[in-house]
């Protein structure tokens, strides 16, 4: 039961309810790169990171994307469950962004769960409402915040997730984590670039002048 | 108790809970105009509607406004409670668009409501998972919906909710509702005119062809 202590209310539940969990949990390994949710599949449940990264993000219509949360180690995703909860319904989809071991606990186990026991009811709508924070955060970024603070807070943000300051990563999955088109990331970049703030090569974004870029996010 | 009727889960509650509630819940009647929450005041609880209207939306740092949600009678609002929710830190604000009779749950008791008793705990995770999904859709309209749509989006709904083709409202509340300047409203709704949907008129937004306008938002 090691997966255990990536369940925060694990000791909080009868030794009945912890059966029913042992008996259906699903243990993952995926490599860098796989869909484990989409709006189209079945609801996978509750996610629990062992190891590596994953991504969650929203789907437009026309396929264009923005990252809504990264998940790591002891991370708990409530929206890889959505579909237990009333009225959630929207295109979240997850990807692994690096080999990722998880957990999972299936959508109508965790249901049952939320509904007899307060303690796991509870800490759902605690994993809820702070990804109702993430969100409206993600909502104030976008409404309010120029491109270029946005993209300087990401370029940093993905620095420190890869302890380094050399980004290994397309203009376009930059556009496709920030919900806008590559073309508005490139000019960007390139300003960046002129400002001595990052060197860009094929392929890799390398931070060239943290301070100055840091100094854009404030 | 007037009131039991406005609060979902009144009949799920111990008659000791009940007497609890009935103690300090407070009822007032505010004029159209008042701000009954914003960030910096106490937290005003978990508020239901009996008459009236409120508008909830977010506040930017330099006054910028987006309408996130409006409460009509037999709604009950958990952002005005966002306080006793971990994480929950952003500027929601509530204002009154007319005249508003509401009750109010103070925030400390509801949330020892919520930690002791499951059927409150679940309506209040099922409160906040329908706040989630608004969030979510407002932020694909704002991100992948262009302005035009979102426009006669909102007149159709102010229209609705009027129950009136002739809508007294400023450009500059129209700017507020949809997160944007006073200039882009004012030139959008010109274009809607120069088309013949609406007719401008001071102080008063006329809908002249609903059809042509329902068009513009599928």
């Amino acid at each position: 039961m090691e997966f255990a202590a990536y369940f925060p209310v694990w000791d909080k539940l009868t030794p009945q309810q912890q059966q029913r969990i042992n008996g259906v949990i699903e243990h993952r390994t995926v490599k860098k790169g796989t869909y484990i949710h989409d709006s189209s599949s079945e609801c996978l449940g509750l996610v629990m990171v062992k190891k590596g990264q994953l991504r969650t993000y929203i789907l437009s219509e026309d396929g264009r994307e923005i990252t809504f949360s990264r998940l790591f180690e002891y991370d708990v995703s409530l929206l890889s469950a959505s579909c237990v909860m009333p009225d959630m319904q929207f295109n979240v989809m997850i990807e692994a962004e690096k080999d990722t071991e998880f957990w999972s606990i299936p959508a109508c186990l965790f249901k049952n769960l939320m509904e007899e026991s307060l303690a796991v009811s509870n800490y759902a709508r605690d994993l809820l409402s702070s990804n109702f924070t993430e969100l409206m955060w993600l909502m104030e970024q976008i409404m309010w915040k120029s491109f270029d603070k946005r993209l300087a807070a990401f370029l940093l943000e993905e620095s420190a997730i890869e302890g380094s300051s050399s980004l290994k990563i397309t203009h376009e999955r930059i556009a496709g984590h920030m919900g806008t088109a590559r073309e508005v990331v490139t000019r960007m970049l390139r300003y960046f670039q002129s400002e001595g703030m990052v060197k860009l090569t094929r392929g890799t974004i390398e931070i060239t002048d943290k301070k100055k870029l840091e100094s854009l996010c404030t």
